[in-house]
């Protein structure tokens, strides 16, 4: 089974990696970026017998800071 | 319009990241987990006159290093 969370700075969370990219983006020429925001994915490669609410609780225990950041979590 | 790049490592690259979490994991309890891989995620909102060509440019110029990561873009 694979798990894959994705993990996004909340609304109204300074991100300074996605602006630092947001300027080169347009450094380059490139036009028409309203805004960027970075954020990370963590793909868990698990055997078939662990139970996905398990999936749920790694992210509140290490995974994600549920104080600044989102998640969603897709198994396939 | 929305893209989101979703940028992983290769195969085969060392990801130390992805080891720090596994062993995290595996000292909170938590079994049966095969392998764990950080990558990143960038959104770029865009401007609905953007020609969707031009994300694949900008992974390519900016985004990612085709070296060592491989990349997806979706559309929303």
């Amino acid at each position: 089974m694979r798990a894959t969370v994705t993990i996004m700075l909340k609304d109204g969370v300074l991100d300074p990696q996605g602006e630092a990219v947001h300027t080169a983006l347009l450094g380059l020429g490139f036009a028409g970026i309203e805004k960027v925001t970075q954020g990370k994915v963590i793909e868990l490669n698990l055997s078939d017998d662990v139970d996905p609410k398990r999936i749920d609780e790694m992210c509140k225990k290490l995974l994600v800071n549920e104080i600044i950041e989102d998640y969603k979590v897709e198994i396939s």
